[in-house]
């Protein structure tokens, strides 16, 4: 079907429609010119990204169902990275005239996927033609508890670094993905290859925002000092709390967590498998400080095996140190190195 | 300045650090993964606007000061169309690589107007390379008090329906501007001549968001029943309220308040004039109910002038009626015909 067919107001309903309300905040939805939102006793989150087609996505090979995921989760991410928990969500939708109704409702469907997980409502937006590419703009709203929400900015001396899950697979992913579309596109006549190496194209279609860490914290009662998501990449990121905190920062090299295939198709390609964990990005992973002295709750949450609660993997890869010891990373032959960031930055050369 | 030699970071710095915060609800600003804002007590308001070029603005004729100025009002106005208060925003910036930081400080002082004579705080973002075209997404946050917010499904049968301001300049404006953008191209040598027009393109270029409305509103303590800003144009806008409302209407041709420019401008484009007022859109003026028992009230806060304070700009222009009668227009010939919504929709045909 054309989308000319339903026009603005009939596509908004289409869409919209099979989105459930499941929050209390959200007093009125879609239809108006605002949504109503009672945060009683809560702080509000807000935080917003914009996905732009051939600077964040390729449609040649990102399925719209995966798209429409994927822009939701990185912006639930943001608000889990401040420990708290997305509620609501408004989407912003330029349309580009090669896109049919179909399209969007698969888009949909994968926002509604990533709401559905994450307990988040939609209750707004704004949806036009673009005469340039798709356009996905999402605000998202959460709540934070008064005095557990987390900065970047509280990182202190002889804190502990953490990371979540492993990084880098969503960069090799993406070199992955380039690599047999240009295969593709060269007629070499073979359907792109990914066998064994699923893991990677996953992270980078379908990240994951870690609600399961940011509740595993809150259940033994942890309050991380900073904290942060890694979405432009580990250096930046770390960079940021570092500035944001006045604090330097020393990281072990052998401490990284990198998934085994993201190693071997950084061999493949003939990289530095440190550097693309460190300055990949779209992970989505948490990055964050806990005082020295919550090392033993923080072993157990890690170690200890609960009936059914599936253990975080979080990692310990360095700590905090004083503002003139600077960003370092002490690497695996013992040097030390400079952390610098260059990790995706859409508008460096 | 070239936008790459600032780079993401550098270019949020410099085009935010002149905004300051100025509500005591906004705890925290631009530079983490979320603004934190503390509504207690309140309802909070949410809507989102996003504008492309080539599709909502045409650079050529469209300078960034006043795009962002406009940017940003359009999205105040739908937060008064609830009879609430802006007090956020977040801005998401797609940005062309034909644009150099001047332009974006240019953009950026036009949002900056609007954001002192509304008293909003720039709360965060996300700024990124664009390949096609200026993309700018803003998500406006504003508070609403309990039982005072307005939505578009709360008129009722005999309420007066009133309009404020004047229709169809606007779009008279954006008229006269592709015509004399059109002569400019054909080389015709002249420079473009607005003499004597410049309300219509003002309209256009520099829309009001009716804050002193709001204001004069809660002075006389009266709360309309229903109430929308105008954007996509009168018609449109009647009819979405008679939908949420269930109701119908009665509007009188000779009631709509149109300016003598309008009506001069409609004839030299051998256009009717009510028709360029009702589906022209973009005017952002208010439309709302009130009771019918108010009327004496309201005629007081129309016709007095009190000392210091501006008269509102507002006209009676018809009354809502019980749904099965419709939604009408009485001509100035004393005819009937059916409101017909054939204002803006980008994505109809």
């Amino acid at each position: 079907m054309q989308i000319k067919e339903l026009g603005e107001f009939g596509l908004i309903d289409r869409l919209t429609k099979e989105f459930p309300i499941v929050n209390k905040s959200t007093e009125l939805s879609v239809g108006d010119d605002c949504a109503i939102l009672d945060y009683t006793g809560k702080k509000t989150l807000v935080t917003k990204d914009l996905l732009l087609e051939g600077v964040h996505f390729d449609l040649t090979y990102c399925p719209l169902l995966h798209l429409g995921y994927k822009s939701a989760i990185v912006n639930f991410s943001d608000v889990y990275a401040m420990n708290g928990k997305p509620k609501q969500m408004v989407v912003g939708l330029g349309v580009s005239s090669k896109l049919c109704v179909e399209d969007l409702d698969e888009l949909y469907a994968g926002m509604k996927i990533a709401c559905e997980e994450h307990g988040v409502d939609l209750i707004g937006g704004d949806t036009t033609a673009s005469l340039n590419g798709l356009t996905i703009s999402i605000t998202c709203i959460g709540e934070g508890e008064e005095g557990k929400i987390v900065k970047r900015s509280g990182a202190k001396d002889t804190d502990l670094i953490c990371v979540t899950g492993d990084l880098g697979a969503a960069y090799m992913g993406l070199l992955l993905l380039e690599r047999e579309k240009e295969v593709f596109n060269a007629g070499k006549g073979s359907d792109p290859d990914f066998a064994g190496k699923e893991y990677l194209v996953e992270r980078q279609l379908k990240p994951r925002a870690r609600k399961d860490i940011i509740e595993s914290l809150e259940r033994i009662n942890v309050v991380p000092t900073s904290m942060m998501d890694i979405s432009d990449g580990l250096s930046s990121e770390l960079l940021h709390i570092c500035k944001a905190s006045h604090v330097g920062c020393r990281i072990y090299e052998d401490r990284i967590p990198i998934d085994y295939l993201t190693a071997q198709m950084a061999e493949e390609m003939n990289m530095n498998m440190t550097m693309a964990a460190m300055n990949g990005g779209e992970d989505y992973e948490l990055l964050f400080t806990i005082p020295l002295s919550m090392h033993d709750t923080f072993k157990a949450l890690t170690e200890v095996t609960l009936p059914g609660v599936p253990r975080p993997d979080i990692k310990i890869i360095g700590h905090i140190t004083a503002e003139n010891l600077g960003a370092r990373m002490i690497t695996r032959g013992g040097g030390e190195i400079d952390i610098q960031a260059q990790g995706w930055n859409s508008l460096k050369e």
